[in-house]
């Protein structure tokens, strides 16, 4: 994405919805948005899904993590000037995830999305991935006890590669899906980028992470 | 497949190849095969892979499983009439796979293939998938400490079900791909059957599994 000027000072102008210092909120994002579920969005890019679900979801909170400014702008300009929502449930922090467990405390966040992520092709920049072990050590803590992960991408080796992350990491799946907008799915908005693939007969793969133990435990 | 009436006649002759009372050799099936490992492929329809893998592997053991009496007398009759291939480590057992622990000793497969398994999709069949839990139950009985199975499909709704199927009953993958093919296996015969969707440019989806147990114990 091209740099936008107007970038920083917009985000620093607008404290309403870009979240300046979140390590502030840490472990109090549901009382400052008043839900009582948290879901957060990493690598939001211009926001298109993050508002989407945070205007047909008002009872439950989107946080939405970008680290490109240009990108979160757009996605904060979105938001401020929508006209008929007052963005209550919907915050924005921009920054690396990298620094996730400084803004979020132990089993604060009850879904984590990740849609269509970086695919970081190369191996030596796989470590990178959103998906890979050192980020999915950190969502592990951040997770209620029956907190999951939903991740979606068009993106074949990454979504391979993620399935075994996951499951060398302690998880396991409760959804999966090879070729996932073939159902409906009208609970789960569709963003322009997606509908590219779709509209190209690109299938999306998808799938829902649990911990392990989770789900060990709601079965016994 | 039409019903060939040679079928029977043909099979029951041919006891060289076609094993008449497998629990005969319950627990001694390398012995017979003179192989150190043990290969057996579910469902093997005409017997294309089988044959090709038991060629090109003659120092391990291949077992076909068909229930289909005419399919498993055409697999027979490729091994029968093979005339550079002396067929000592490939067997064909003519009987529903429901009765595999019949056949086979604890721990005594290594490796178990599933190849474009019949996908049962009505919701009230699933149970009939070489793949469902009463299966997996089966064949953890059966694999070695180190085994794995083997599944290759074109069936999105049968690969999607089965990758939860394995993770709830104690299996964990090695290997994952949702295009299989897209990738050299050279290792991994190709069959005409496969190479129809190949041509069509459909996705094979492919897995190993292995006990969760089993990986967890290498890792340490």
């Amino acid at each position: 994405m091209r740099k936008k000027k107007w970038a920083d000072p917009y985000i620093a102008e607008h404290t309403e919805f870009a979240v300046q210092i979140p390590n502030e909120y840490k472990g109090r994002w549901k009382q400052l948005l008043q839900t009582d579920s948290l879901h957060v969005e990493i690598g939001m890019g211009k926001g298109d899904y993050l508002h989407h679900m945070a205007v047909a979801n008002p009872d439950t909170g989107w946080i939405g993590i970008e680290k490109d400014h240009s990108a979160a702008a757009v996605a904060l300009r979105k938001l401020v000037e929508s006209t008929d929502y007052d963005g209550r449930n919907e915050r924005i922090i921009v920054g690396d995830a990298e620094q996730i467990t400084d803004w979020f405390g132990a089993g604060e966040i009850d879904v984590i999305h990740l849609n269509y992520s970086d695919p970081w092709p190369k191996t030596y920049t796989h470590k990178r991935r959103l998906s890979s072990k050192r980020f999915l050590e950190r969502y592990r803590l951040l997770l209620s006890a029956d907190g999951c992960i939903r991740m979606k991408t068009d993106n074949k080796g990454l979504f391979e590669d993620s399935v075994l992350y996951f499951l060398e990491n302690g998880f396991t799946f409760t959804e999966f899906s090879v070729d996932y907008r073939r159902n409906p799915h009208p609970e789960d908005a569709i963003t322009e980028y997606e509908n590219r693939f779709m509209e190209l007969g690109q299938p999306i793969y998808q799938l829902c992470a649990k911990r392990q133990e989770a789900v060990h435990e709601t079965a016994e």
